[in-house]
């Protein structure tokens, strides 16, 4: 069996959805369909989840919501009538959108969840009538059926038992449509996934029937080796490991969301990562593990916003309780870090820079001053993070040494190098400025000369 | 005024006290002098602080104690012979410690620490018998004078009233001599400082004083770049800073006790380390700031003994507060780690082999995995660390490169590099057998090169 999953321009429009139709039969084990809902037809073009956030912003405000309700039904109508659907649908899309915005206003966040999940709910049901209609006898499955997820305050996460309860889901006769993004607490509120909500949706149901295969239908051919925004024609990445992939997500990999490969990853199910407009193209795999390459590098990522907290104190090393004092003072900010390279006598910290407040800022550097004695504390900013990436990195001796040359050869200085002793990646911490220049320049190393 | 302190090997006889006392009459702003035990007078000689350490146990085991007595004795005698002094200051002594032998035993430790602290101190009863013997008018004080230290269990340090009570040394008119090693706590009961003890007492002196400079006299010229034992006549360090100096002391520079720089650092008392046996050589200088020179690199230590705790979990870096809580389960095992470099689902954490135990590294292992649902936990041994230091580091471009190529170039692997934002030190985890061919490459690199 095989769990396919359709992002939001995959399934924007009726044309699209015929390729999709076409996908599904092309292949019988493809018997359990994830969507999104309406993504963009085109580089203008709205979404349905943002139309569908305007409503609820304008429904807790108490503004007219008619117009709104309209504009998302309008999209829905665009689409059945493409695929010659009985226009009755879109009564019923209709209703359901009167019927979230008159639903409990108590928990603004739970409002909102409610009203963006429309757009999935209703896009999979349309799917589902279109499928059959076209003699793909299909079945729209609510995630009321067992999608279980935690209750507030936490981020939404599938419990155990959804796992147990989507399982039944293995014995389907009829294609099943599932929406994704979101999922139902014990208590029956709506709750929906962060970004990438599609994927997780596809992937913990790819882990809860045990598929042979969970399918990524998204807008591109592959997974590149570089973005190819900064990097001219990068080489595209056949096969990739969970960890590989989970490394790279870390900056700039935005194609496929990485929480969404937790549920898939533990019980090893492959992920093909394809593309709806090209379905003959391969795609790229995601594997617990692949043959080496003559590759020691499978990817190479970037991305800005960093800040580093610099703390140096003499003696620092001699304090047992000093750095995990320190990281209990971030914690209490509720701020995660990524790396925490130290000397003897200092340690940075280095986080996404967009936790961070004029606010928490003052308040952190003056606990680590009074709290911890330190004697310099500096919040510095305009860090981007490079990491480079390749499970035949472990043995490859002198890779470090590669990389740090091509880097300094464009005139940067390396602020930061991280290198644990698992040796899948290798992060260098650089100013932004010279974030593109340093993705070019490693490429050219590892790909261009490999 | 000038603080000198003499290592053991420094007051180890007749003549090398003969020596120290050139030394400090050859300068009239040496007022204040610091004592260690006699140390060897050649390679196969026992440290009298080794006797006391043999008397002690015996004590303690209620073993016969007088031979023990005279073998310290004994060794104060030859001096005294040598120094024509006075044979009654002999008597004074063996007195001395059989009052230390009846002493308290109740606990252990604090009993070794008094008798072990014997040698320093009826050494600097006797150098100041000496100093006044041959007309320079001198004084023997002791810690109980105003060295107050804390209590038990910390490690001892002295508390911050000790630098106001020794302050009143400044107005000396005799040379003062002053037992290293040791101080009392306010209940006056004696606790040795740590390995390097007498450094450290003279530290506290120089700070307490507000001297111009701390003489650290000793049986080198200087300190060296790199090991010479290792390295192949490395250049002599003329000038350093306390902060390179620091970095340095992490791994292989003994030369002198990063513990004793503390207190002069603080004040910015500057540091000359010299030879006893060589006085007009310049020494190697520490200080707060120096002028650049055209070296980035100021020396380079390598070590041995280290372990590595390596932790992976899928999407750990999503946890708040996994690193806090891995550190803690270390903290409670008192354990004190060197770095923690990390990739986005790994962690390793870096640690002195010496703290492991068996038992402490089951109890580590099994609880990060049932207290943070590890995935993959691995305690990994026989690693090397090689520090680079230099307050030139910093804007050095491509320093990082040349030092990752030239350790690639002997065919070792780097199981980590961490470089803070700091910059002025740059560390790189190897392999134990690697340790000293890198050392030698890297030497060849930053010195034979500059």
């Amino acid at each position: 069996m095989i769990v396919c999953k359709f992002g939001g321009t995959s399934v924007a429009s009726a044309e699209q959805i015929q390729k999709v139709a076409a996908i599904v039969k092309a292949n019988p084990a493809r018997k359990i369909v994830a969507v999104s809902a309406p993504g963009k037809r085109s580089g203008d073009d709205i979404k349905v989840t943002d139309l569908l956030i305007e409503l609820a912003n304008a429904a807790l405000k108490n503004e007219q919501v008619e117009e709104k309700i309209q504009n998302v039904v309008n999209r829905f109508q665009a689409i059945a009538e493409g695929l010659h659907l009985d226009n009755s649908i879109c009564d019923v899309i209709a209703e359901d959108l009167r019927e979230r915005v008159q639903g409990d206003q108590t928990n603004e966040e739970l409002f909102i969840d409610s009203i963006k999940a429309a757009g999935e709910d209703n896009n999979a049901k349309l799917i589902a009538a279109y499928f059959t209609s076209i003699g793909m006898p299909a079945r729209y499955v609510s995630p009321k059926s067992g999608l279980v997820v935690n209750d507030l305050p936490e981020r939404t996460f599938a419990l155990p038992e959804a796992y147990e309860n989507l399982a039944v889901l293995k014995e389907t006769k009829e294609i099943i449509v599932f929406p994704g993004f979101f999922g139902y607490t014990k208590a029956g509120v709506l709750r929906t996934f962060d970004r990438g909500g599609s994927d997780i949706t596809g992937s913990i149901l790819a882990a809860a029937v045990e598929a042979e295969l969970y399918e990524n239908f998204t807008d591109v051919d592959c997974v590149f080796s570089a973005n190819p925004k900064v990097v001219n024609d990068p080489v595209e990445i056949k096969e990739i490991t969970y960890r590989e992939m989970r490394e790279l997500s870390y900056a700039g990999f935005s194609v496929f969301h990485d929480e969404a490969l937790m549920p898939v990853y533990k019980i090893g199910v492959p992920v093909n990562i394809k593309n709806t407009n090209n379905p003959s193209a391969p795609g790229t795999r995601i594997v617990a593990r692949r043959p080496a390459t003559g590759r020691p590098v499978t990817g190479i990522s970037a991305d800005s916003g960093f800040s580093t907290l610099y703390v140096s104190k003499y003696l620092m090393n001699r304090e047992v309780g000093f750095g995990r004092r320190l990281l209990q003072i971030l914690e209490d900010e509720n701020i995660s870090y990524e790396h925490t390279p130290s000397g003897l006598d200092d340690i940075s910290v280095i986080m996404r820079s967009h936790q961070l407040t004029p606010e928490n800022e003052t308040r952190i550097i003056e606990r680590v001053k009074n709290e911890l004695q330190a004697e310099h504390v500096e919040m510095r900013h305009g860090f981007s993070m490079i990491v480079i990436v390749g499970e035949g990195m472990r043995h490859n001796t002198g890779l470090a040494a590669r990389a740090a040359t091509a880097i300094s050869q464009t005139g940067a200085n390396i602020e930061m190098i991280n290198q644990g002793s698992s040796e899948v990646s290798l992060v260098f911490g650089v100013l932004q400025e010279y974030e593109n220049q340093i993705l070019q320049a490693l490429y050219k190393e590892f790909f261009a000369h490999a």
